[in-house]
């Protein structure tokens, strides 16, 4: 049996959103021991399905480390209490990132060895289906070369085990494919993974770390925080562009009427909600955090990660990892 | 009178697209003398108009700043040479950036007291018009705090003379809006900014850099080459999947015809072509970098910024500005 706590109150559209998740999910998984944390009252649909253990408060999305610290009523407080109270196998929450990277790194504790927890995302590309995980997206201001070749691994065993990928292509994100380029940091770690690291192939550019080629993209924190954000950015100025675009007049409402489907199945493409939020890596236990905006559909995605991660073992494949690297 | 001395022969479209925009450009400019450089025989168009300077040898785009030291006879070194030659005020490439970069720093000798030259560039926001520029968005892999002070200073001199904004705001790339956010160097930035700069706002995060807030933001190089990349990628992704959808069938073909308009803005508001290349301040002349793609129209463009800036002299008002922060 996999061990999920999943803290149900943390997101922005309160426990609806997690409870429908929650249910999507267990329909097809069932050798799942699934804990809900939350407001006893709001989980009621749970009742037979899954253990419920109450907590009164809920962490404000703009919640730092300090306040996750100290409120120890609150949900996600709650849920990580009972991961370790159960020896869980993973988290999921959908509250406050730094929250939950600050409570989670303090409690959950990091493998033996690992140097620095990552937080990790799938995002899409080019080539329609195929997903490009990218880390560190934040969790971290700065990493050391030897902090970059282990989230290089970190990533490949995200990718081989949530993602079916066999043999996972490995860059690191850098200012020019070319092995002189690249910060202080990265390109010491270029040559760290050059030649002694299966599926490393160099490095890549922002501009190209989408169109399908890599499989992992290893960043530092800072960068790779920026290289998230700048996505999003864009990515929401131009579909304002495009909405403006069909609004325009008559003719462009009917026009968009005509080639919906094909916007429809593009929004689907960018839409975060299909690819179940971010993962921090590195900890003893699988602890994912969902978007603090997640629909039910985005909830389940969530569990589902959760629960590939938990059932491959991840955390001990890492430590495996770092002992045969040492 | 302006003295702008311009390589014609760097670009991939060659001296067809330069040479209409440098016609397109003195068309409207008359205070202007203008040198061109290139294989003389191509450039008959400007007889009347330009000096011609003949130069027989043309860079590869993927030449490197060794390259452009040795190749004597290339236009781009053929350029710089006239600029020294004749004081001139300026000067406009669409070459390779690598080569470009380092020969322009090399000999056209920084102003006193600048740190490091950054390269800058306009970026479209969502406030449909509005411009915001950005450096160093990568003629460095890190940069100092006291660098990205100075970034701050030059960055406001861009935008008050190129872009007539009169009270620019400035604010700092990071990963979060808070004073505490923020890479090792951009947090001493802050500190060094905060209160003392005018114009200073703050930390600004890559998804809200192009939603029209800002006049300039100020990165060090690497991370503003990721943006720069990330927005490009991106971008080019999202315009794919534009065309897939409009292609699908014939329907969305109609859809298209309908409303093309709309979409026909969207692409002038992301072209590049619009926003004149990347500019190297920092350097006692005026640095402009047209697009290696330049065509006619960006190509004039790039001419126009290198005017704007030569005529404001800001390479004078760079130095006044460090003379007067010191």
């Amino acid at each position: 049996m996999i061990k999920i706590v999943v803290d149900m109150m943390g997101g922005d559209l309160g426990s609806q959103a997690t409870v429908e998740g929650v249910l999507a999910f267990l329909k097809d998984h069932h050798d799942v021991e699934l804990t809900a944390v939350g407001k006893i009252e709001e989980l009621g649909l749970l009742k037979d399905k899954a253990q419920l253990v109450d907590a009164r408060d809920v962490l404000p999305m703009e919640a730092g480390v300090l306040d996750a610290i100290r409120a120890k009523t609150a949900s996600m407080s709650v849920a990580i209490d009972q991961v370790l109270a159960n020896n869980a196998d993973a988290l999921v929450s959908s509250g406050s990132t730094g929250a939950y990277l600050g409570a989670t790194s303090i409690r959950l504790k990091k493998i033996p060895g690992v140097l620095r927890p990552a937080l990790i995302s799938p995002f899409p590309t080019k080539s329609l289906g195929k997903q490009v995980v990218i880390l560190d997206i934040g969790a971290s201001n700065e990493n050391s070369p030897q902090e970059l070749v282990q989230f290089a691994m970190m990533g490949k065993l995200y990718s081989q085990s949530v993602l079916d990928v066999k043999e996972p292509k490995v860059y690191l994100l850098s200012n020019g494919s070319e092995p002189e380029k690249g910060s202080p940091e990265s390109k010491e770690a270029y040559k760290l993974l050059d030649g002694k690291f299966v599926g490393f192939m160099g490095n890549i550019e922002a501009r190209d770390a989408l169109d399908g080629r890599a499989d992992v993209i290893v960043a530092d924190g800072f960068t790779g925080n920026v290289f998230l954000k700048s996505t999003e950015g864009i990515a929401k100025m131009m579909s304002g562009m495009i909405k403006d675009a069909f609004k325009r007049n008559f003719f462009s409402k009917i026009g968009y009427l005509l080639s919906k489907k094909g916007f429809t199945k593009m929004s689907v493409a960018l839409n975060y909600k299909n690819y179940g939020g971010a993962m921090f890596l590195g900890l003893s236990k699988v602890a994912v955090k969902a978007h603090g905006s997640s629909d039910g559909l985005a909830f389940m995605h969530a569990l589902r990660v959760a629960y590939r991660l938990a059932k491959a073992q991840v955390p001990s494949l890492i430590e495996k990892g770092i002992i045969q690297n040492a």
